[in-house]
């Protein structure tokens, strides 16, 4: 089977993108926000049909690991009840596609971050999203601040309380950050790639996994510039006097597939290698377009994959075994589920 | 002939280093700093020839742009005054190392910049390392605040003076950062690609190069993520309405080959093009050591660029045509300089 490990919901219905506006409007005028909307299964079976169940039906993807929308996170607006209400609401949204569709997509929760809160307040949320509503890793935001990265690096041990329930919990978080207010930087275009490189220089400089020896993070994206600078990680670790990479990093660190033309993610298979790498594409998401040099969809990264001529054993653990390595909770639920496609005959 | 068009003075004397650090200490005391110590030619004699010269010599490289250290910019140090004597004495000594070795190396200078001070205050000293010096072109910082970001997008009208300045003396700008103070992210391992990125994301977003034809940029560090995200870039360019990157900004952009192992530089000399790609090696720099897997230096880049087998036409451009495009400065010294190694006769 094909596991996409990395997918928003990019497409949720107008009302629940409105409700967050209010919520904001409400906070800058001091008063309490509207109630959340009500809205129907058949708005949120809409809001995925046409999209991403399409496109992964036409691309082959069995299930997408599902996410609230990355760049609407924001967690650097209003404080830290704004975040925990808005984190609430979209996770609920996620579990309810999860709920519609549960052959097609697997839940992933946001955290309630924000800029100088404790992240110890993050483990609820976490907790009740993996234990309630069956998700099965999280997403952490190294920059709850939207580019002005005012939080300790992610290594820092102000963070543990949350590696802590991970451990326990068994599930991955994938470092995503969100929008950003500093008009250096585009979200997709550089907060996004700058935030992977950057978490993995983090793990690379400190001895977060001899703490918490089976935490695991997924840097998306590619790994940022990582894989395409890896010599040069190499070599730093060897001046920095660290352990090299592959023995102090690679037991925890993995790497999704969004890189949107076929060198690079050939570059990303050589170099990290198919025990590291996880499929994903990020539809529908930051590049939403077609090539004009393919015809195909820049984000049809399953295309790449399958140029560039992996063993059957690999193209194996890049779509579906990594997955349920770093998600031991995705694997849980598939060893339930007892339909054809679970079993790993070809969709 | 083979030009490194990315050599920093990191091996600079003692007593400059020196230096810099009483000069930080009177800036916190508020008392005036000690008279800039007197360096013999021999002193800076043997900062280079045992290390930079040498290692030319060993692998082949002709002549090095050469410029003060880069992390030891520290635009963010002390005030205004504090970083314009600091770059002054460091564009001095690169001129000396010039002076020196004519044939070796070629200067190009810090700027004075400090966080909030405006960069027409940098114009001066550009003039006089231009016209005085003989220098062939300058490092631009983007982020004078040392890793917070606090400057307005390289896009800004704010920075055309310098941008008006640099088409004049018809010399370009390498982007490049400096220290970081920012915990989250490491000088060489995660804030020098993240720079190359935002900022290559950030010509992509505005119109700058319609406003300044002629004006050119390196980024170095192999353009940071961006040639192994180059799907991703077109992709945006697409959603967000703008032009084709390679129409609008492959007239203006150029990287280096500063990239230390072969499937980067492969990716790179594919993906972006031998007409935008200049060698470089950033030695002695970033990472210093011997990568295990080959026996050699991780920053001996001419022997990836060789490894991927251009045409010898290609070859040319990066080695040597596209620098002397680039920098015209350059060019016409060399068109000068009656040696037998300027004439393109290989060392």
């Amino acid at each position: 089977m094909i596991i996409d490990c990395h997918g928003h919901y990019t497409t949720a219905p107008p009302a629940h993108t409105s409700w967050r506006e209010e919520q904001q409007a409400a906070f800058a005028a001091g008063t309490r926000p509207p109630a959340y909307p009500s809205i129907s299964d058949d708005a949120i079976r809409e809001s995925v049909e046409a999209s991403q169940v399409r496109l992964m039906a036409e691309r082959g993807i069995d299930r997408t690991i599902f996410s609230p929308r990355a760049s609407a996170m924001g967690h650097h607006v209003g404080d830290q009840s704004v975040s925990q209400r808005w984190t609430e609401v979209s996770n609920d949204l996620v579990a309810r596609v999860v709920e519609l569709h549960p052959e097609r997509f697997t839940g992933v929760c946001q955290l309630p971050q924000s800029p100088g809160a404790p992240i110890a307040d993050s483990v609820p949320e976490l907790r009740r999203c993996v234990e309630q509503l069956g998700f099965v890793g999280c997403n952490l935001n190294p920059d709850p601040s939207g580019g002005h990265w005012t939080s300790p690096p992610l290594t820092d041990r102000s963070w543990y309380p949350l590696y802590e329930a991970m451990v326990e919990l068994d599930v991955p978080a994938m470092v995503h950050v969100s929008a950003v207010t500093n008009p250096n930087f585009h979200a997709t275009g550089s907060h996004y790639l700058n935030a992977d490189t950057t978490a993995f220089m983090q793990f690379l400089q400190a001895d977060l996994f001899r703490d918490f020896p089976t935490l695991r993070f997924v840097i998306p994206h590619g790994g940022g510039a990582v894989p395409y600078h890896w010599g040069r990680f190499r070599g730093l670790a060897d001046m920095l006097g660290r352990p090299a990479v592959e023995e102090s990093l690679l037991g925890n660190v993995f790497f999704d597939t969004c890189v949107y033309h076929q060198p690079g993610v050939d570059l990303l298979l050589d170099v990290v290698g198919t025990d590291n790498v996880l499929f994903g594409s990020e539809m529908v998401g930051a590049v939403r377009g077609i090539d004009p040099r393919t015809g195909h969809h820049f984000d049809d990264t399953r295309r790449y994959v399958e140029a560039h001529g992996l063993s059957p054993e690999d193209l194996q653990k890049v779509y579906e075994g990594n997955a349920r390595r770093v998600y031991p909770r995705l694997d849980a639920l598939l060893r339930q589920d007892r339909s054809p496609r679970a079993e790993g005959v070809p969709a």
